[in-house]
């Protein structure tokens, strides 16, 4: 079986665990699997650099934070590789290049193009352990580039996709992905398998193992991802093909969302096009809309209820304050004291009374649903923050996920 | 002007010092200069590195290494060009690899073999100051290597020679050359200009301000280097072409080398090729022999003395052994307290009795002189290591170098 493990900055976060990662990626290698290995900057590294380079200008050049920060990745590749050595395992440390990962022009938040991954390949065809520097990869020009928040987990992903390997496994600090957060709710089970487009669904709610772009690209490339902690020898959750998933579960987890703002435009004139030029606005401003609830009032205008990210929220208000002045819009008010409980799962597709039944338990506890959004796997609410814990635990609850 | 400024760990020891060198270049470019940039990895980091791969092998693979290290200097690079961008002058760093050097082969000890200096010289066309990382370059496989101790002077020199720059700035935390260590001779003058060859001699002496490597690659790509403080405007010490020094002291200084070991070999078995078979197997070991002496013992057999560094002693001591044990050597003695002083000027070549004066000086103080060897520019003692600070103030009277 060819294996890419990936080890997160926590993972090698000083020189005993990045000793541990060696003695786990040994133990892999002496099962009689080829290895590659991806890893993260020491933790505390990148935001040291991005610190010293804060020193010198609040703007800094995107070409030179991707030369200083992709050193981290290196630093962590070559002593990785050293210690595996140094245990009698063969190994070859690789940057983004060597690696053969070209990326677009994009400095700081650069794209994946392809991957050659014909020198990974030569080494593991020589027995060799290949462990290569995440997060970075050259563009066209042979400039070192940089994959942005994430970009780890991406180039392990891609490498993963690249070499067709049997299996990708992302180590972090937690053992795998869970019906809920457990901190809410205790009775939290970890999931054994978990579709990709389920887990897309728990990650843009708030689950904060995976980032979506990571599932999606693991999706598309048809990688079979395994979150796990590299603190335990615990099975992790595999991440995979809703085919490959034979009991599929009416619903696979909780998922809630903190970091949401409500916005309510009141008495919105009513002319053709007049939604459209708001939410233009928005997206020029690169903020990011999530629900929509619009509405006729008596008097002939509209009212439209949108929710953003909080940290979105001053764009956004910007925006909304061009059209409050210029008499387009009546009012305008906002509300940080929300969140978004959201019932995920692909069994939804063939079943249903999902959503009857997550209504239902809301009325039970008296908690107020202010939105709704629904798509194939899911049930989207927002609710009161105050209510919070106690939705989470509630529908938890109702679903029976403790079993 | 384009002028190359290369910068030292102390030079970038932390951020303030950065900034001060970024005032510097800027100050440079703001003369009109066009300049290039060389810095070294911030001073700690390149040995807190060393200490991290330490920490998983005594022998970590060189390859490993050099990524490991190469690291350093990047992010110096990086910091610079982001520190002069913000102060509005437009800044690129430049990896080893970006700037165009190729290496060979040789993994943590690399000699240059080319420089394309064509993306150094686009960048300098557009107005823009070029900031390389040091001391790195990369192979025909295209995997970094780096040049060793002394690696960002060399870089420095060889990418001033391949952009046929005016002028290349070494600048550390002394001011130049000084006629003698001013801490032996608080009456050693700063050299205003110095030729190669003395310098050369200088160096191989003791004079730790330049590494033989790097002048030598000057004095073969016939760049003019200038020693200087990046703690002061002080003008520094050009080392340049015999030629271009108008008025050739007799005597530029007086250099003192206490890292030495006299070996005495008694008794050598008078057979031809023995000293050639020794003095091999000294180089087979990587015995760096410095000064030999050979003579007639009255028995038929033979006497020989030399010197090697203090570091390579165990080194020599165990080829030694063996020749002591086969018997072709009679007994063998070893000193470590002895120091060689020397005398060094261009000068020597065209007068006589500059020899004579060290001798004379040596007599006067009553300091036994235990080997000499001269070449055209310098004249070099062994002494006992009690005299030798008396030694070098003495010389130093001697050749009026106060003045």
């Amino acid at each position: 079986m060819l294996v890419v493990q990936k080890f997160g900055g926590t993972s090698v976060g000083d020189l005993e665990r990045i000793q541990n990662v060696a003695n786990r990626v040994a133990k892999t290698k002496a099962q009689g699997h080829d290895v590659v290995v991806v890893v993260s900057a020491m933790s505390g590294e990148t935001n040291k650099l991005i610190g010293y380079a804060e020193h010198f200008s609040k703007n800094p050049s995107r070409a030179e934070m991707d030369m200083l920060l992709s050193s981290g990745e290196r630093v962590t590749a070559s002593l990785l590789s050293i210690a595996l050595n140094e245990m009698g395992h063969s190994a070859v440390a690789m940057s983004g290049r060597k690696a053969g990962i070209v990326t677009d022009k994009i400095h700081t938040k650069a794209r994946i193009e392809s991957i050659d991954p014909s020198a990974m390949l030569q080494e593991v065809k020589e027995g060799k352990v290949v462990v290569v520097a995440g997060f970075q990869g050259v563009n066209e020009e042979g400039d070192v580039t940089t994959l942005g928040r994430g970009g780890s987990d991406l180039s392990a992903v891609a490498i993963a996709g690249a070499l067709k390997a049997d299996l990708c496994e992302i180590y972090t600090d937690v053992t795998g992905i869970f019906t809920t957060d457990p901190r809410i709710e205790p009775k939290a089970k970890k999931l054994e398998k978990i579709s990709y487009d389920e887990m897309l669904e728990l990650a843009s709610l708030g689950a904060k193992v995976l980032q979506n772009r990571s599932v999606e690209m693991a999706k598309k490339l048809n990688v079979n991802l395994v979150t796990r902690s590299s603190f335990s020898d615990e099975e992790g959750t595999l991440i995979t093909k809703e085919e490959n998933i034979m009991e599929k579960p009416l619903v696979s987890g909780i998922a809630l969302d903190r970091n949401q703002a409500r916005i309510s435009l009141l008495g919105v004139a009513d002319r053709p096009g007049i939604a459209s030029e708001i939410f233009n606005k928005l997206a020029d401003a690169e903020v990011n809309v999530d629900m929509i609830i619009q509405n006729k009032a008596v008097d002939d205008t509209t009212n439209i209820d949108f929710t953003v990210a909080v940290s979105d929220l001053t764009d956004a208000k910007k925006v909304v304050d061009t059209f409050v002045q210029s008499g387009e819009i009546k009012a305008d008010s906002y509300n940080e004291d929300i969140c978004k409980v959201s019932v995920v799962g692909v069994g939804m597709k063939s079943h249903a009374g999902v959503a009857a039944k997550a209504f239902y338990t809301m009325a039970q506890n008296n908690i107020n649903i202010n939105m709704i959004s629904t798509s194939e796997i899911k049930v989207s609410m927002v609710i009161d923050e105050k209510y919070a814990e106690l939705a989470v635990r509630s529908l938890h609850d109702a679903y029976e996920l403790e079993k």
